[in-house]
């Protein structure tokens, strides 16, 4: 961490908030500027987290030097984690498809359109069984039911399954059907169920919140690191910005810098990132060529009579199938494969 | 709802949009267009909520003409609602103010910022003792421990207690000490927690998601009010923009928009709305003079030994005394007193 | 500035970096820190400004120290500049107020509003005859006609006029009517443009660009400082988020933010900073409390028929005049008079 | 336009905008909703325009049904504009590439530069002449003497030119060197500059406003189109997020849009959509899968030594060789070559 000062700081200024580092065991390094002095602080950051040196007399602010997640980090591990579940292999390379509709609504649709996708190429079907949504009286889907659906399609499939929770006392009854936890952009900072999967046994995909910097969704991704659980992915769904003609603006940007950033895997779920169907099969393309270390697509085979408004932003199976045989060249062209 | 049409929809598409329209029992009214056909939709809209007619064949887009919220609207209920906890009512003409720390560090701490700030006209005190953190390795809050502290403080002044619940399973634990439940910034979108609190008897203060426009907050509050709790008090506490000089940016102009709006209270949080002990006076009078029904104040004795590195943004008690003395013509000139 | 060196950045990088800068004429400083060494550089940072350091082998990344505007900031000037125009003074204890339509329509139309809002209190009468417009199919004002409508206004009324000048070569023309030149939010980069009112001898309103950060709004100030022209006023009307009730977000924050970086003075714009009448009074007093040196408010006396959109967020005559007089105890409250 | 009274709308209100809409000779639709009455308007919605409905007496708001520009819409024409110049076609099978250094800074520099990136495939060399910079103090380029090198450039390696136009004035100027205008994100809203290259006789690449919709950008193409130019490309160059981390968040979802709501060719400049090195070739990939038209990228032989901060963001000759040869499989993959 840099320490910069006010122009009219005074020397006890300086010499308190030196005295004050070096209390918390660490080494400050004092250069003197022509308007600014510059404390350098030399050691463990992470004992410097809580105590607020902004706050004393003669600072103007502070600036950090190492990134405050550890775990997530390059630094801390520099090969990329590779994520096996089932038969399939997540930030390898190979560019696994999770795919499904938004709701799980009936054993018939989540069967149908698990065959479709299977015989597409997706390794996992996806399906919300517990639903976040804005307001109160849309539909929050059908809870364990849908777990149960979604059991039958991979019972029927082989294809692993992919579903969200929501809240802490349901990562047990969750985990004991789905094959990976999906953590939703509105609960990236719901730190008691981050420290939930944390514990669990399963692999979690953490989306991005809408407004989250990568720093803040690397720290909720620390979260669930720090209590042991390694395997996380993070998904890049769009953020959120000023632009109203999409949904959110996906950020592929993202994609790279994870990349730079971390080990962990990411993969982009284009349909959320654009939330228009037509725009979809472009921007996984896109994806892909990013880098992207899996996809996360939205797929229904009645999108006029889904239960929730994500039918629009759905990809109908015919589309998803020729998609999946489009997106092979340009994996190819980036090392990957589908 | 307005529905617009595709310039190369045809008219099937059309007639099978009004269909589904008058199958879920509502009425269309078409009216053609020289480029694009728009059909009315006349009828109880929640009715249409979760039907995907964005994804039906030849439809551009849908426009909602209500607002999504009920319970939380003006049209609902026109009279300003008025909460009266203890001996303060929040939406009538008093201003009321909760000040204190960011967190609960001692019983000495919160007992003496209490005195402090009761002695320069708070009326309730506030401090956390279950701490949302962005990062794993911040201070987590005393937890229940800092309960009793602040029931110590309030013991000591009569000082209602405001402090942050997190999830749904300590709604119970918080709710035996606290007056006013806090949801915080990130926990907007939580839904079961807003559920919970919706079943409690206690007041909400429920703080705007740092992303979420004003129709997603009230839809939160929306959450609150569905489960029988009708004592929501919206706080503004600042949004993500590009800005990076202020922590955040602090939206007034979502004060009058609520009491248009709504007919919840709405409070304003200056320290986290900027972030900088040094702008906080000037944010609060903006925020009296804009109509605030309450204001939100971190107040503290000693921020430069606050655990948190929120001490930046911490007022000192004589800086916290003046400016309640200067609210008040502030207040008068808008029709409200202190 | 400080440079930040990768994590494996080698002893021959850190020695290229201090090579290059002492080779500008300016001193480094290293501090090797666990994982990243810190370069400190001393000395005329504008020598370094253009000295692409970030691309150099092993660097991570620079850290601005001292801000990189200097005439306009504090620490050039102390004193908070007053500006003179006729027989106001802005910046001083006076809050002056700015009044008059958007767009300048008939000589009647622009001397009617002219005397309202002179009879109310204004120092000041606004219209645009020279309009930027989004779309090339929007009335864009009368030109000079419109120049030639405010001076009998002026000649009417004794008010000052304020008019936005939109292209380096009509700063003279303009000049020629004007007692302020308005600079609009499109053309805050507008470099020419800012150089040319640089060069003039009249005070300039800069409006902040709509995403423009607080930083580069000075900056922008700074080119017409730099020119030689000391008379620039800053206004703040908005900028963009995602928040799409309002027009815009005002960004109060930044009054107090330009009272500390700057000795310029700031002057609101509540009418653009909402974009709905409704809106403009309640933060009008807020602009007052949060300490705005000044007011630019849109009025007019039939907006129903006035000839751009923006009538829906001009004020009413009348409504104008009860503003007016609810702003003066506000104002003395905040230790200023209007 | 569809227009939405407020709930205590009065039938004389409704009467009023009726007339109102009827007295501009259109037709007007009124739909009695339960709550709000909804009135269509059927007509040319340009003379609408400036028509402020939304200050009428119980009008809550209007909600615009057609986009607000014309000539560079789909539905204006249908076909795709392909740009022809010297031998390169814009926005047909092929995807030109426009590189070089981001300012002209020596023959020497720039004709090396462009026969580095003829020789690996570019169309068009650019480089800056005139330099907007965001401070006063920043290099703001060579002017003519630089635009006499990129002649020379041009006469050693046939590339074509491409270089930026600030102002007015100087269109005539650059005109005499350049093949295509460039029009910089500061300047999408300097609305005599559009209109000064809408009445020359040459392509136009208009970069997108840094916080500029979609619909606001093909505003900008519109006012071009509006004076008898033809042939504008737009440029997705990045936009301004909450995201820090990168220099700007690069809009690939703008790429598809624009393809669907216009028949103008867009480019995209990963240098500035991301403003990192590292991150340029993955997210160059990413553009040409998503459908980009062309590419704009900042190419340096000794970045190190630049002469702006962009240095940082320049690829080196041999990495833009890499690139070039690994786009072309992409390129194949979405139907187009290199």
């Amino acid at each position: 961490m840099v320490i910069v000062t006010k122009t009219d700081a005074t020397e006890a200024d300086v010499n308190a908030v030196v005295k004050r580092i070096e209390g918390a065991g660490l080494k400050a390094q004092v250069s003197v500027g022509e308007r600014h002095t510059v404390i350098g602080v030399i050691g463990d950051k992470t004992v410097l987290g809580d105590i607020p040196i902004e706050s004393m007399s003669g600072v103007d602010r502070t600036m950090p030097i190492t990134a405050p997640f550890k775990l997530a980090s390059r630094e801390f591990r520099n090969e990329p984690t590779v994520i096996a579940v089932n038969d399939t292999k997540i930030g390898g390379r190979q560019v696994p498809v999770i795919a499904g509709p938004c709701a799980v609504e009936s054993t018939e649709q989540i069967v149908t359109i698990a065959q479709q996708v299977k015989s597409a190429g997706a390794s996992f079907i996806r399906g919300g069984a517990f639903k976040p949504r804005t307001g109160p009286y849309s539909f929050q889907g059908y809870g364990e039911e849908a777990l149960k659906m979604l059991e039958a399609a991979k019972a029927e499939t082989g294809l692993g399954i992919v579903t969200e929770v929501m809240t802490p006392h349901e990562v047990e009854l969750v985990g004991e059907y789905t094959d990976m936890f999906q953590l939703g952009t509105r609960n990236m900072t719901n730190f008691y169920l981050l420290r939930e999967v944390g514990r669990a046994n399963k692999p979690v995909i953490l989306k991005r919140g809408m407004s989250a910097t990568i720093e803040e969704w690397l720290l909720a991704a620390e979260y669930i690191l720090a209590e042991g659980n390694p395997d996380v992915i993070l998904c890049e769904r769009g953020i959120r910005t000023f632009e109203t003609h999409t949904r959110n603006t996906l950020d592929l940007n993202a994609v790279p810098v994870i990349h730079e950033l971390s080990h962990l895997p990411i993969v982009v779920d284009p349909s959320h990132g654009t939330g228009i169907r037509s725009l979809v099969c472009d921007m996984t393309k896109a994806s892909v060529a990013a880098g992207a270390d899996g996809l996360l697509l939205e797929v229904h085979h009645d999108p006029d009579h889904s239960m929730t408004g994500d039918g629009a932003q759905s990809l109908f199976p015919d589309q998803f199938e020729t998609l999946m045989r489009e997106l092979k060249p340009i994996a190819i062209a980036v090392g990957r494969e589908m």
